[in-house]
């Protein structure tokens, strides 16, 4: 299937040249859009007006086959730039706006459609400016941003077959919507997916906050986590996603993590507070990677080996700023590492996740974000010995849980696959 | 395709009452064989003589769907026990007999074969006992004992079609050799993998050690596995592969491995010594386990847990009893589990072993059996402080190394993925 991307939009309310190529969610509305399409389609057609070499230059280097085709009409609205597409496109194919997100959930329900894709549980639009569709029999009965009655918010994704080119128009501006109008196309609802349509800059601000929101996976988060570090990490992720790659942004909560440690030599009221900055910190690599869809297996496994290297090292710092406290160290550093031991060594052997797999594993306490916290609390009660013990007791009781909780999930599939 | 199993033979040599039933390599002879046939067969053809009743109380109790034959005239010979399915199989079955021991790499290639399979390296076989094969334009010449000229040896193991059914033969004793000998059915080289028949009890003997030692997976291995601990674990395992069950062994070596923690309050040489010990028992599970075709991922999985906390149990009493070394033990036991965590934490983001994707890393000292032995060396030594020092930066290089080789192998890879 061919994909056709209108593009010939200018971002005149966003203050930018070409609005395809506006980083939204650390990256390039219409670099997501083809990454998202890409599973689906062999080639994009790609209709651009005034910017078309700035796009055609960035997206030659994607690696997509696809072919520009240039609307030096723009004014003569969107349907004339699809219209175009004419003699490109196969019997069907997908349309795609250049200035909408989507997000994979929504590309993967929509792509199985037929139509035009409308949303009736649009949460994330601007209402006042939404295209919005009323429905009849299954097809288009009338579009418009002013209908007084509709069933649902025109999505800007279609999937299209070439009866639209047969459509006659006698106007000056022909819009796609004019033409799904006309064509009488049939609707598909898919409803409450993340979407989002970007014109002004504070739909951009509200998309990069929405995008990093819906990104948080969030399966492995503690209760200190889910309740506090992510309500953080979101807004800073949101103001940095496209300014950081994910790579740096590890980068910096490491050196926050170790800089928290060397404070703590010195005053470890605040070397707990800088930690658990690291810990909120921690979470917005994996917020922006996914966000910006530049998730990476090697900085995932990076980004935890360091989290273990930061989380001895503000231990190893208090334990030997505070001798008497060596012995119940030793048990909290073992069992620290050992709560992450336990988790990833499960992934590795059952090849699934154990939070998912066992629903019970979540409620055990003792996941970093919840250990860093109480470490800061103690930490600005001044009690370290009773911090380590409870540290050592909490993961190490923690890890003995895991292993009868592992046991007894593990036995008991076998059983019951063996009845 | 169905199988028919020759289960009638006595093993009066070996002073046991049915042979298939004689555990080797930890499993029932019968028992390995329909397991290892089981994903390629729907149906198993059993024919037994006096001992069909104990036979068949123990197959039922496998879950497989089997007929059981029984044959009152097993003196006729085991030919004639194959002439009696004749109406049980269908146009293509195979044959095993009931007494000889496969391994899976041999069964997965001789299930694509043709005929009769033969070894024309059959390293494991008594070869005065062994049946010869002669060849001559890819069928059988001659079959038997005795002789002079021949290609390979007969491993016991039949691809056959309905054709054998009709061979005519006037003898009182009719063997499988004299049907497959005027059939001349085709022949099939599988040269050099494990199987091994069994009639004596050194045969027995050699068996199980034979099969224990073919178990040994050892990708992980590090150098004093490969050079010393494998070489006794193997034996130790080969005298209990009948005797005990993998999880009994975990067990086992996870006591003795307390017990070297506990002697270590008192005399840290002794406990270095036997901590060795527990490292050299620490094999046995492992190989029981594959040897009897019993691996279960949560043995695995609760296996390398103990481990962890034996190491740092040991490594916890030599740092309690020797305060003046808290601060490089906190330094070891970290880099400790870290050097688990680090291959572990691999498998799970990118499945697959570490060892096996990058060799390099097998080169990288500082794996658990090395570690337990540089630690019985020190501790032979009574140079406790200094085994701290060379354990902690031994392994938290390896682990910073670890994560440098990973690094720098998967960027080579997406590079070349790229281009």
């Amino acid at each position: 299937m061919k994909a056709v991307i209108l593009a010939a939009g200018i971002g005149s309310r966003l203050g930018v040249t070409a609005k395809p190529l506006l980083k939204v969610g650390g990256i390039e509305i219409i670099a997501r859009t083809m990454k998202l399409l890409s599973p689906y389609v062999d080639e994009f057609i790609i209709v651009a007006s005034k910017f078309w070499k700035e796009i055609d230059e960035f997206v030659q280097k994607s690696g997509y086959k696809y072919k520009i085709l240039v609307n030096d009409k723009p004014e003569k609205g969107n349907g004339y730039s699809l219209l175009l597409t004419k003699d490109l496109v196969d019997d069907n194919f997908v349309l795609v706006m250049g200035d909408h997100v989507y997000s994979e959930e929504f590309v993967k329900s929509a792509i199985l459609g037929e139509g035009i894709i409308v949303d009736a549980n649009a949460r994330y639009v601007n209402l006042s400016e939404a295209t919005k569709v009323k429905v009849k029999n299954g097809r288009v009965w009338d579009v418009g941003k002013d209908l007084e009655e509709f069933d649902g918010i025109d999505t800007g994704f279609f999937i299209l077959t070439k009866n639209v080119f047969n459509v006659k128009l006698e106007k000056e501006v022909i819009s796609v919507s004019d033409i799904v109008r006309e064509a009488k196309i049939p609707v598909t609802f898919v409803n409450g997916l993340f979407w989002i349509d970007i014109d002004t800059k504070d739909d951009l601000k509200r998309a990069n906050f929405l995008i990093v929101k819906n990104s948080v996976k969030g399966v492995g988060d503690g209760i200190v986590s889910r309740h506090f570090n992510r309500k953080i990490s979101t807004r800073i992720s949101a103001f940095l996603v496209n300014k950081l790659t994910p790579n740096q942004m590890t980068a910096i909560s490491f050196l926050v993590g170790i800089a928290s440690a060397l404070v703590a030599f010195i005053d470890i009221r605040l070397g707990g507070l800088i930690y658990q900055l690291s810990s909120i910190l921690d979470g917005c690599d994996g917020e922006i990677a996914r966000a910006s869809l530049k998730t990476s297996k090697l900085g995932g496994y990076i980004d935890s080996m360091l989290d273990r290297f930061v989380d001895f090292i503000f231990l190893a710092v208090l334990a030997i700023t505070h001798p008497i406290t060596l012995i119940p160290a030793l048990f909290a550093i073992f069992g620290s590492v050992m709560v992450s031991y336990s988790t990833e060594k499960y992934r590795a052997d059952f090849h699934e996740n154990v939070y998912a797999k066992i629903p019970k594993m979540r409620y055990l306490l003792g996941k970093r974000d919840e250990r860093i916290f109480i470490i800061m609390i103690f930490c600005l009660l001044g009690l370290v010995y009773e911090m380590f013990v409870i540290i050592a007791l909490l993961t190490n009781i923690r890890v003995m849980l895991t292993m009868h909780i592992v046991s007894k999930a593990k036995r008991c599939l076998a059983n019951s696959e063996k009845s």
